[in-house]
This record gives C-alpha cells, structure tokens and sequence, in this order.
C-alpha cells in the first residue's frame, strides 16, 4: 500500500493488470522534461512565498537536476507501479534528497500538473508544427515560381475545366497551408494559460502566487477559473482539430500526386527515394509516401472523434477518462509532423513533365469559357453565349476536333452570332494570360503572389 | 434539354430521380437573401467596369428586388428542375426582365457563387450564435453572483473532493463559453474573404474589380487565389470544430444538470415549462431539454465527422461531393443554436436547493486536503501529511464519523502530529475561505470575476 | 395543461420554443402505418387478455382505419403540440371514438410503443435495401458477363500492375455487395424481437400475452428483458454500420468512375441522364452522380458516429437523448437507398471503351509478373527472378520499349538465364487466360463466377 | 538498393526518415505466428502442386521452424530496414537456408500474404474476445441471481421511474453483451475466407490448390475474388463497428457504476483493489476503473472512423494507406480486451448496498404508475387514470408524503373514484411482483432468465 502516494486509506493492494491497464506512464513519459521544469517553477514560488525554505528548495532543484540527468542518460527505469511521469519523478527525487522532496507536492495536485505539463509539451510541438508547415509552404512558394507559367489543365469534377497554371495551382495548397498554420497560431493563443494553482480543482490554502509560475513557465497568464483549468480539454480538440484540417489538405494534395504519377495521367514523376516496389511486381514504383500521407488523414481525424467522445457528457471536473487525451494527441502530431517532413522533403525533387501537362490542357475543350466570353464581348447575353459554345462542343466531339479548328462554316451553321476569328484566337496561353486580375491564374499574378509569400515567409522565419 | 443551364451539349435529358437526388434546392433555398445580395453586387460590379450597360443593371437591380419581394411573400415556388437557389432565382429574374437577366451571370460561375452565398449566409449565423452565446455567458454569471457563497461540494471522478461554491463552479463555464465565442470569431476572421471573381476555378477573362465586390459584401478582402476559391470548404470544417467543442461544453452542463435534478441528487429542480412527463408515469418530471441538449452534440460532432471525410482526399477544384457541405453546418448551426437558447431561458429559472448543497458538501470528507494542509504548515512534509489525513479518514468511516468529529485521543492514536485543534478548525465555510487566490472558489473570488465578466460582456454587447 | 398526455402533475405550460425544439413529429410522422399496426395488435391482445372489452376493441379497430385513411388522404396535420406520431394518433382516436381511446394505452408505454414502431419500419426499409443492393449486384454481374474478356490493366497504387479482365474487376464490387447484404440481413435477424410489452422499462402489472402481439406483428420473438428493450438502440447503430460499410464500397466505385471517366484515363462515358454541366464551361459534362454517391458517405458514416456518440455513456434505460436516434438513421437510409437505386439505374448505360482499356494494359510493364514466373519456371528462385525482371524494366524504360521488345542480346546482357523466348511470349492476353483458378481474373473463372452469382442472385429474388 | 526485396528497377536508396515512416513492423511484428503458418500451408501447397521440390519444402519447414523459435526467444531482432513482419521472416529464413528460402515467394504476393496473415491473427483474437464476453456474461448472471429480488429505482431519464430488481437491471446487460457476441460471431464468419492465392491482385500463373491452403489454415473457403481478396478491409471495418458498440455497452455500465458509487447514489462500492486515490486528496476513493473503460470507448469509435475514411474512395486494388488498418484494430482490441477483464475481475468484488437501494425505490413516487393501473381495473380509461394519479403526486409533493400515504378524504377530495384501499395496496414488493410476464421485473422472471442463461452460457462454453 505504501508504494502508491495515496495508498493511506486503502486496504487491499491494486489488482496488477489494473495497474498496468491504468497507468499512464508509457504515453506521458516524453513530457519528463516539462514535468521537471513545472516542478522547479512550482518550488521557486512556494519559496517566494514563504511556504518552502531555501533549503528546502536547493535540495529540490539540485536533485531535479539529477534526475533529469539520469532520465536523459537512460539511468532511470519508469515504472507502471508509480502509474505516471509525476510520480516516478517525485518518487526519485524523494529517495535522492529526503523529506525536501516530500514537500514538494504542497499547494498542487497531478490534476494541475498534468494540464500544465501537456500545455508546455504541446506548446513546442505546436511550434514545430508550425515550422514544418511553413518549411513546406517554402518548398511550394520555390515550384510555384519555376512553375509560374507553365500550363497545365484545370479540374472540377475531375473533368477538363480550364487551362491553369501549375504555379497557380501549387499556391491553392499554400493558401490552404496558411490556414492551417493559423489554426494553429489561434489555438497556441487559447492554449497559453497557466492552470499550475489550480490543485485537485479548488485551488488551495496556500498563499501562492500564480502569476509568478505562469510567467517562469512563459505562459500569457494564469488560468481564470481552478474547476475549469484541470478538467479543460479544449486545447487538445481544438489542435486536433487544426490537425484534421491540416491533415485533410495533406490528403488532397496526395491524391492530386497519386493520380499525376499514374501512368494514365503521367503529368509527374516522384523521386525514387521515397518510393517503393513491389515484392512480386519486378515494375512497380509505388507512390507509397503520398499514399501514407492520404491514409494518416483517417488515423487524426479518428483522434479528434475520440477526445469530442470522451469528453462529451463528462461531470466537472477531472475525471480519469481524460487520461486517454495524451494518446489521440501525441499521435496525432506525430503522423501529422512526419507527414509534413515527408512532403516537404520529397516535392523538390519531383519531376514535372511540363510537355505532357500542356498537351493535356490543349484538348478537351478547355478553351470553351473563353468562347464563350467572346460571345458575350460581342454583345450576347452570355446564357445565349453559353448555348451557342455548347453546341460547338457538340459538334466538335462528333468531327472529332478541337474548337479552334472550327472553319468559317462551321461558324456560322451554329449560330451566326460566332466568327471564326473568335475560335481561331483561342489557345491555351491566350487563356492564363486573360485571368489577369486577384487571383486569377495569369503567370503575372502567379509571380506577385509568389513574391508577397517568399516575402511572408521570410518575416515568419524571422 | 432546355430548361437547364447547361443543357447545350447534352442530347438526353436529366433521369428524373436523378434531378430530385442531384438538386440542392431544398437545402440551400435559405440563402436566397445572399444569393439576392451577392448578384446585386456583382452586377454593381460589372456595370462600373463596362461590362453591363447601365440600362442593364437598373433591370437587374429591379428585378432583383421583385424576385426578392416574391420570394418573401411566398409567391416563388423553387423547382428541383432549376437544381438550386442561384438557378431558381436567376431563371425567374430572366423571365421578369428578358435579356439583362442572361448578362447576369458574366465573368462568374455556380462555384463561386455558392462558394460566396455560403460565407456571406454563415457569417450572420456565427453573429448570431455568438450573440447566444454571449446570453447563456449573462446568464450564468448572474447565477455565480447570486451563488457566490452558495457551498456545494466539488466532484473529481464523481467523489466528494473539496467543497466549492456554487458560482465558481457556474464560471467554470463561462470560460468554456468564452473560448467558444473566441473559436468562432477566429472562425469568422479567416472565413471573411471574398471568393467572388474566381469564376468556375480560374478566374475571368473579363476586367473585374474583386476589391469592388468584397467590400460592397463587407468581406475584409478577395480571396488570394482562384482554386482555392471554389474549392475551400475549410470555413465550414472549422465553424463545425467550433460548434462541436460548444456542443460538447453544453453537454457537460447537461449531464450535469440531469444528475442534479435526480432524487438522489436533488440539488436543483428544473422550471415545469422546461420539463416533460411521462405517458404512462404519472409523477414523472423529466429534464428533457439537458438531455435532448446531450444528445444533440452526437449529431453535431456527427456533421464535422461527414466534412472531413467529404472533403478528405478530393482533388482541386470542385467537386460535386462538396454539395453536402450545407445539409451539415446548417443542421448543425440549427441544432447548436436551440441548445444555446433553450439553456438561456431556462436556466433563470432553476431552483437552487442551497441546503442540500450544503450538506452534501459536508460529509464525505470533504475538508481532508485541508487538514493535510495544516499538517504541513505545522512542519510536516505534504506526502507524510497526506498520509496522516488518508489513516483519519479510514478511522472516520469505521466510526461513522466525520472528520471534525474526532477527538484528541483518536487524532493522537493516529499521528502525534494530529491536534485535536486542527480538527476542530475544520468546515466547508473555512475551506472555500481559504482558497483565496486567482482561479480558487472563494467567495471574494467568485463575486471578483463576476466583476470582470460583467464589464466584459457588456463591451462586447456594446 | 391538460393537452399534454402527461400533464397532471404540471403547473405551469411548455415553453414555447421548447415545444418545437422537444417535438419529433418531423421526423417520426412517417412511422405512422407501423405505429397504427402496432396499435391493433396491442388492442387486440388486450381483448384477448380481457383488459379490453370487445366493444371497445371494435371502436378502437374501426377508429384506426379511419385515422390511417385520414393520414393517406393528407386530412390529418400533425401538430407540434402532441410531440409526436403516437400522441397525435391516439389523440385524434379519442377524438373520433370517445373513452375507447383512452384505454388504448393501458399496459404499454411510448417507450416501448416507440421502440417497436421503429424495429417495424426499419424491417421494410432493410429488405428494400436488400433488394437494391441485389439490383445492382444483378446489373454488375451482366456487365461482368459482357466484358468476361475485356482487358485491362488492374492498378494497385494506382500504377499499373497486372493485367486483369473487366469483368473480374467488376464482380469484386459484387463480392462487397454480397456482404452488405449479409451484414443487413444478419441486422435484420437481432433486430426483429418485439419490446411491446415493455412498456415504460419494467414491464406492467397488466396479465399481457407478448406472444401473440411479436407474432401478429411478424416479430420472431419478444425481447427478454423490460429495461433492455427500451433503451436498446444497437439495431440502430448496427444498420448505420452496415450502411456505412456499403456506402464506402459505393464511394469507391464512385472513385474509379470518375477517374475512369477522365479525359486521362478515358475508359468509360457515363450515359448524358446521369450527368450534368456547368453553368459557365459549356463543354463540362460532369460525373455528377457518382460524385455525389461518393459524398454521401461521408454524411452516413457521419449518422453512425452521432448514434454512438448519443449512446455512449447512458445510463439506463429510456434517455431523451434517443429521441436522435430517428434522424441519423432515416438520413443515412434515404441517402443509400438513393445511391444504389442511381448506380443500378446509371450502370446498365455506361459506355466502356474496350480498345482504351486494352491499349492502357498493354502498355506500362504489366506484364513483368508472369516474365519473373517464366524464369521461376526455368528453375530460378523467385527472387532472383525478381531482380532480374527489375532489371529488365529498367533497361526498357531507358529504351523506351516494352517487355516483349526485348531482343535476344538485350536479355543475355541482363541475366543469361533470360531468354527472347520468354519475352517472346508476354502477352496481356496470356497474363489474364493463365490466372485460372479459384479467385483468378481469366474469362473462363468470370464466365463460372457469373454463372453461380446468376442462380444465387434468381434464389435471392424467388 | 539491394537489400530491399523489390530493389531491382530502383537507382537511388530510400530516404531515411520515409524508411521509418513506411516501416510497419512496430506495428505488424505482432503476427509472426500466423504469417509463419501461412507460409508453412504455402510452401506444402507449392510442393503437393509440383511447383516446389520435396527437398526445398523440408528446407523451407525446417528454417520457419527456426525463425519462429528465434523470435520466441527473442534472439531475432526485426529492422525496419527490411519494412514489415513478412520480409524479415523471408530474409532471416533465406539467410539460414539460402535458395530455397527464395523460392517460398512463388505464387503469392505481400498482399495476400499479409491479408491472410490479418484473418488469421484476427480470428484468435475474435474467439479471445467472445471468451471475455461469455466470462463477464457469466459473472453478470451470478449477481442477477444472487439479486433477483433485491429492489432498486427503475430510471428514465435518470428519474426514479418504477420499482424494478437489480438481478433484472444488470440482465439487461447480459442481453446487450449476447447481441455484441453475436456481432462478433457474424463477423468471424464473413472474415473466416481465404485471400492465399490471390497473389498482387489477379491471381497467379501457378497452378495453386487454394483449396488446400484454405483448408490447412483453418478457413471455410477461399475467397472468390483475387482484387476483393487482397483491397477487402471489410472484416476489420466490421470488428470494429462490433467492438466499437460493445464499448459503449461497457460505458453505459460504467457510467452506472460511477453513478452508483457516488455519495449521492451510495448503491454500490467496488474493491480497492479496483479503484485508486489521490496524490493531494486523502479521503478519496476514485472508481478509475469504470472511468477509464467508458473513456476507451471513445479512443475505440475513433479508430472505427478511422479505418472508414481511410478505404473511402480508394480504388481498387491494395493501396499504402490501407497500412494503418492494423494500427487501428489492434489498438480497438487491445482496449476492449482490457476493458471487458477488468470489470469480469472487478464486479464479483462489487459491494451491494441493498437497504439503500430499497429506501431509493421506496421514495419518488415509484408506484405511481401500479396506481393508474389500480384505477383501470376499476374501469377508469388510462388517459384518465394517468391524469388523476398526475394530480395526487401533485397533492403529496406538497403534503410531503408518499402516495401510499395518502388518506381517504385526500383520495376522495382528488377523484371520487380514487379510493384509500388502492393507494394502501401500494408497495414496492407488490410492483416488481406484479410485472411477472416474459421480460418483467418480477423476481420469478429474472429467476427464468438466470436459469435460461446459465444454460445458453455453459452450452457456449462447452
């Protein structure tokens, strides 16, 4: 019974696969580091505030270093029967440094220390995040450049649409990117409280002083409100959340990679290094990694699922439910991290196949839109433009040739309202080059976006 | 053929149950007052750049409004044939005013139509669920004034804890609240971008002013690339994420709610014109609307689950699958927004049975952290202290006593560190007392943040 | 007051939004053939029992009839006031028939009243379901018939891998099919147990015989246990299951139309009435509705999450929070009773280009498998043959020719144990006719698999 | 390049981090024992077929048999190097036969080697399951019948309802684990189909015996089709929908048992050797073990949403990302496994407070509905019964006395028809007692069902 920091009341010893199925210890040893660091921000204030002697404190900060020293060297073994990183590190710090070490728990509870370890450890991994996101908006920024003009088709419904630029279509994905890493920025921002002070739930008799461990710890503030600073998984949703979405932009680019390298579209070629073959297929390249990347999208958004379930319905406030918190989470940034590492490492080294992009853009009537936008130039209604461009389409398909091949004749049985000057000046150049405005997918709008975000990422990088 | 839009280069018709699958009118025929605004200022637009005449957009512009006025008499019945709102309504608007009404839809598309309605749509709706949210926060806080001292015990893992008062724990979730008003209004900020003018995916060959339209919508600005235009649903993704963390808050005070409203409970009692009966029990007293709140974060967390995977590994741009995307944030806004007004109404109306929160919080053992508290101030390391107060505790449940009830004998058989006079100063009263510092539940506390809340809220009403 | 069925004990009247928001008549109104079924044989056992005169047995029958054509007749508006289909049924039965009316409820409760209603028109919904998955696995298989012998390539990757034969490809989907229809029918077997008698959870004091109403109403047999049958709600989320599993299975042969009907890959046209265009591009003719299919799983999957988020963590039995369970299952039956009635009907219309197919299989090294299996056959370990095909391939790619290009020089520079001869006799005709056995892709296992699908698919039907 | 199993056609190494990102050994090492024996079947198979010598098939025998001994005593170490479970077993079996260790790849493929490897692995772990299932089924049934007639607060929305008796309430578990075992059953069924043979995705050159294969592994049949053999996820798909509603069996329970042992319930205590304290509150006593079981219910729904988005729109045939489906079932099962022991070990253990759940039944107005009951016998119709007994709950919540309570002139003052002799006849005894028909609370039904059960129990363990 004495083993457990709370065994007092107790009268039977825990059930040992109870111990094992309840402790903690395999996920949230990572966090030592944090845990340490809480502990001394903790001790210094109790000090300040008279509730700790120096001596006291000294003994603690010093073993602290030592058990941070073994932990890193891979002297200290965890144990389940501690059942988490708190207690296997107040436990030795005990055995180092005596009675200082039992005081050490005064005026805090795991409930609150657990919410500020995992607020600390997310807050670095959300910065790495971060810079891995803004690491792949770099590699996307650099081809959107090289890209800028060269012409490939524009999809919906996976249907040839309109002709594009690749560096325009590379800059939708860095959009996206951009959001992802303010999704991120915002919940950092929400996340940055202090519940250290917040104790079992109710606070505590002592007289600390919590804008002091906030401030060591490099948080905004304290938390306002003990009951919600330990029984709070909002931070936890809300970054998984932005993981998803993250996850899901991932995912789309993955798809657009996988269909370009099949043999059918042949737009692209992904470097060898991050693909693999197959064990009975002697031919196979497998596009693996993007492939991965699309699957690990389901795995987050499973993470997400779980949290809004596991808290969904729950009491105030800290339940043990919770516990299952750091699993979605640190899985979650795991994947997600090696997915962003995986893309941004390997998009340099793809290899565009400019020539087949273009010619897939110059079929299928990708040119019709601005037919039709002749038409209307000419004074028809563009619902009647739109008509009279169909019927073209038709008439091509059954010819078996494109618009711009239309002759005079051609025209005019249609409707004599079309001219051919108007098909015979349709390319697909003449197409990007028109869509000259914000946003548009011109090579010079593609080439001002690109210098307003190299710009952008250089003062992020900063 | 037509009839439809589109219809030029297709030689059959629509499948009939094809039309009643495909067509979104049912769904998106709420957003015919966007839709209406969006056209106006497009054709605005146009006329500015010389692409409308003038004579054109007087017609359209009233037109419009005629279109309008049917439309809130009742008087324009929408066809599944016309697919959807944009369709529907232009269809009539060239029916009213001939040819002007085919120049309408120059230099745009469906895609970024819908893609502008949806913002424009879901921009009031977050106003508004901010505005619930912001009430419910009024309302809760002037409950935690009114409970400030109010003592209740504080539950971690459904176990008495330590006593705490009733307006902390309310407060509790007014920070919830607060970060899901914060959440959509971060929300609000990165979906406020303008997507008109990206035309099917790639912009327009016609010399538009985007800025123009932005802010004639009140958007902070166009949206930087064309693509992502019509192909970002991110701003229905995230509004989902808001409102399912919301959902899940609202939960926990559902839950909780219920469990007090039990007999065995019996901390409060809901209003009757909040409560339903049963058709065959006579003396039921049901809480329905905690319950059916509950209930309802399943379907909204459902709704987000069905966007991450609609959007999941779709290539750029559009996509048809993306149609979905309004039956789930409507729904969803739908749901959240009842769950927030039916809290607002009637929570005033709770009856707080002060008593028996009192004397739940009293037994149970309650005040034993701060017992360990005083061990410690008398010298005596927290683990030991605790410890001392776990041995109190299983010597008071054999005696079926409280811990206050122990005499100098029994405090000494146990520790000779135990005074009776340690015991003696034990009670709830004293325990929230002392709990004096940011975040704990001491009445100064509580009626403190009250304090700030109030000023808070009223700046963000003003 | 005394409108509500369960207001006696009520001082003061529903609120009003509060009566909408509780209401369920939206959602339930289309129970009411079951609920009117239910009903007579509830009053018929009760006769039977004698706990019901005759007399008022005969009111209570000819009352329903009349009620029942009332609804078809559409004479009869639902109000939001009685909540939902039960209450406004039995209300109007009173109405029509006087204190008969009254008794109508005696030993039955609308916890269990609802519970069968609901087990009674899932049952016909599961067997319509059934019965358009069979539709559909009876169009696949004539396909399958049809291109028993049409070539090409099967992807793993979504790179070429091994030629394989269209029709195999498209009894795959059929093999998925048959285990859904397994899935629902093995649903349909756990849910058809009758919980009328159950009443409000604990069964009633009245002598009731739930024989007779589970056979009557064509139940297998009563539930076994009061609490459990009202508050059981697995059938639902066991047919959101299966529904789920089925519309992944649609999305994925949603996925390969759409890729199919690329301009890329080019090897199907799907028929003019399935399709739609663009309001701007006038050549588009967009897949719409397999994107669509392919969307809706996302929304069903998405019900199934809100059903056991809703039920996760409930205690027993009857929760309002149930009152969900209808929503998420009706919308997730609508929408795939939708997508397999539109592929069955699309399907039979699809236009395959057999000499695309062909051309895509021969080209890409599809062949490399079998030319690994001839050296193997030459005595060569299979992975060594490996390398040596890998190699092989290479050389090719270089070359830019085909495997069967290889001349003599070329292999022996490669490996000696290769020969011309083996490259020689690489055909994708030959990969395809030489997979013969159980599960392979030849014409002749197609041709035996269409054959026992024909008579299981005709046993199905009869 | 060399070391890979597919090197052959590859220039550059894979990338270092893609090595460890691709890798899925952590994850699949787990199934060494299957992915042994189903190499064993192959290589008997091969031998029987004449396609691999007699002398090659001792080798091949006799090296697994030292690979799998190797393992057992942790001599072999896995490396991510050579990727998955199945390329270190080959390479660590070639390595200690040479050639004919290279030859065991013949006719088969990674994908259907790990597919058969997966049902294989699965189909234990799925009996293991079930084994859990029927072990707490059993332990639920021995505490029916020891409180077949102790009698508790039947709860609709968490209101006190009816008298029912505890054997009967925890039955309804019994019955909820039966359905869930059933699901398991099914799915075991549709998995138990052998993929061996289906090679890469079309079958193989070879003229294998699938039958024999099958047949030797344990498997009703082979599979049918070679593309569903090898991209068919279903079987995990619907062993985690099944675990995925057996975990939120365990939670509802759980949540009961929290309830329950709350100070305010005060029905139950469960053992120490079950529950754990608090590191700062000594007087607590945490039910961390019904907590944490409905918390993984969470974390297993999450892996079933993921597994349902990641094969979402695949096409056919194997794709990468359906590499996590392990992840995701494994962990499901882990969890479920340790949930469904932990509480077979905990409730044996599990303390009745059989008074206090008396005196909650006997409070509330339990009985109420047998009153209505009373009155219709006396030939009053329900609705009007239902309303006179709504009015004297009404009378005794303000006299503050129970309805059994009530004398003759308050009966009388309330409905004539109402007389003292009913409500006299009112008690908790005589309700549980009356609901004595199939399904009924009474004492004599849940004795039924104890015996029906210990029957159906023993059967499936014999």
């Amino acid at each position: 019974m004495s083993e457990k920091p709370w065994g007092g009341r107790f009268e039977s010893p825990t059930n040992e696969f109870v111990e094992a199925f309840n402790a903690s210890i395999d996920v949230d040893a990572r966090m030592y580091g944090e845990d340490i660091a809480g502990s001394r921000a903790h001790a210094r204030m109790l000090c300040q505030q008279g509730i700790l002697s120096s001596e006291d404190l000294d003994a603690i900060l010093r073993g602290l270093d030592q058990v941070s020293a073994e932990i890193e060297r891979g002297d200290l073994e965890f144990t389940i029967a501690l059942e988490d990183v708190h207690m296997n590190i107040e436990s030795r710090l005990t055995a180092i440094i005596g009675d200082a070490g039992k005081r050490l728990h005064t005026a805090r509870s795991r409930n609150d220390q657990v919410a500020t370890d995992t607020r600390l450890y997310l807050r670095t991994r959300t910065d790495t995040m971060i810079a891995y996101i803004r690491k792949l908006q770099g590699v996307l920024v650099t081809l959107a450049e090289e890209h800028a003009a060269t012409i490939m088709p524009g999809f919906t419904h996976l249907q040839t649409a309109q002709p594009v630029t690749l560096g325009h279509h590379l800059l939708a994905y860095v959009e996206m990117f951009e959001r992802d890493a303010g999704r991120f920025l915002d919940a950092r921002k929400r996340m940055n409280q202090c519940p250290l002070g917040s104790a079992a739930l109710a606070g505590t008799t002592f007289a600390i002083d919590r804008n002091m461990t906030a401030a060591e710890l490099g948080f905004d503030a304290p938390t306002r409100n003990s009951l919600d600073g330990v029984s709070d998984r909002d931070f936890i949703i809300e970054l998984l959340a932005a993981a998803s979405v993250c996850a899901v932009h991932l995912s789309r680019l993955a798809e657009e990679l996988i269909l370009w390298m099949s043999a059918q579209f042949h737009f692209i070629d992904l470097p060898d290094a991050f693909c693999t073959g197959s064990s009975i297929m002697p031919q196979k390249k497998n596009p693996d990694m993007p492939e991965l990347v699309r699957g690990k999208a389901g795995r987050i958004i499973g993470g997400l699922v779980a949290m809004l379930i596991t808290v969904k319905g729950l009491p105030l406030a800290y339940n043990k439910d919770m516990q299952e918190d750091k699993t979605a989470i640190f899985d979650a940034f795991d994947n997600l991290q090696g997915s962003l590492r995986v893309f941004g490492d390997m998009l340099p080294g793809m290899r565009v196949n400019v020539e087949a992009l273009h010619q897939a853009a110059s079929s299928g009537f990708a040119t019709a839109t601005d037919l039709a936008d002749a038409l209307v130039r000419a004074g028809v209604p563009f619902r009647d433009a739109h008509e009279i461009v169909g019927k073209s389409v038709g008439y091509c398909i059954k010819a078996d040739i494109e618009l711009h091949q239309m002759d005079a004749a051609a025209c005019q049985q249609i409707d004599p309202r079309l001219t051919a000057e108007m098909v015979g000046a349709l390319s697909v150049e003449a197409c990007v080059a028109a869509r000259n405005h914000i946003g548009g997918t011109a090579p010079d709008q593609v080439m001002a976006q690109v210098a307003l975000w190299k710009t952008a990422l250089e003062n992020n990088h900063a």
